[in-house]
């Protein structure tokens, strides 16, 4: 096949992983969302947890408190090398606090690489940061830090 | 023409299609937004509405009380069959209302079947999941049904 | 090559140029968002400003009282012809106010179109429309104008 072409579909399954990962979120399902990784991936999730048992363990603890959550993805910017990926992505996740029934809003970044192992594509390794939250009740932002990757401070 | 490259098109006509719809919601035109379904096409809003007609009056009243909305698509797992095709997309809708001029946010899912006619790819069926709501005023929301498909409750 | 092909890396590229944008200008670096435009490139951002210097001028000013933006886009219908080509897009931007320390929301559309210049793209000109917002302490607005493109009043 055209490489060009073997390089468009690599992109659409790379996205279709980021794709089934906020599924299997939302859907309550951690173990589902730490399949999207490979076997030995790694999940930077405020902290460093290592293989698809660990990183659902961190996931769990992750959406515990959340009746609703709504990950929306965009802006991915997937680069190929052969066998293996790079990409930042945009989140916006809407969720509803069980405790109080009330909204929390987040937006974030997927620093991601992917590798393909035996043709179906794996994320490698994921690192999650959160630019910006709107909790209830808190109007203001102690700090803007982390800042989103490459911020220029001036 | 490449059958790899054929669905490379395909995936994009399809979104496409769900892209022109949610233009021509937000432009005000349900009859726009109606002629991106089949003929025969059938759109599940709270409700079942058959062919182009129905629908149309439908959406005209789903959107009569907002001076403003914008739809967000995101998420979208298209998956081909031949002249067939299924998808659920993401969608998070901005509304501001007519009456009070306040704002309205909606978090839904787009659970989609399409078709492809002389050529051209149409809605077959739309089914419009809200997952959530914020309605200007109430904090809380009372249930958090429905969920997301496939939803796993523990 | 196939033009099949070639226009699904067409579309790709000239999304990539929207994402690049947007990354630049949420990494505070508006030069480097003005670098997406071709040299001779036309921003509207509520007035005219023209080539790349003037734009990175524009831009700085714009986005000089926020702590933080995340500029989520959507909804892209690129069109191609040849080495040139249109889009409107979506976009969702979240904005953190630096004197308040209050979040400011932003529903916009991107009309752009596009040039290739020795086999890259790059923004000929985009015009900026914000079709509503969400300020700190303002339930209500009082104009919902400018329209999404093209809405039709009833």
């Amino acid at each position: 096949m055209d490489k060009a072409v073997q390089e468009l579909l690599d992109l659409h399954a790379i996205k279709q992983v980021m794709i089934r990962y906020a599924d299997r979120i939302d859907a309550n399902d951690p173990e589902g969302a730490a399949a999207c990784f490979a076997e030995d991936g790694i999940g930077n999730y405020w902290g460093i947890y290592k293989g698809r048992s660990e990183i659902a363990a961190r996931l769990t603890e992750l959406i515990k408190d959340y009746a609703v959550t709504s990950h929306h993805l965009s802006n991915e910017n997937i680069q190929l090398a052969g066998d293996k990926a790079t990409s930042m992505a945009y989140v916006y996740a809407f969720h509803r606090m069980i405790d109080s029934g009330e909204p929390m809003h987040y937006w974030g970044r997927w620093i991601d690489s992917f590798v393909r192992v035996d043709g179906e594509w794996f994320i490698a390794e994921r690192e999650v940061i959160g630019i910006d939250l709107i909790f209830p009740g808190v109007k203001k932002r102690d700090s803007v830090k982390p800042r989103h990757p490459g911020y220029i401070e001036r």
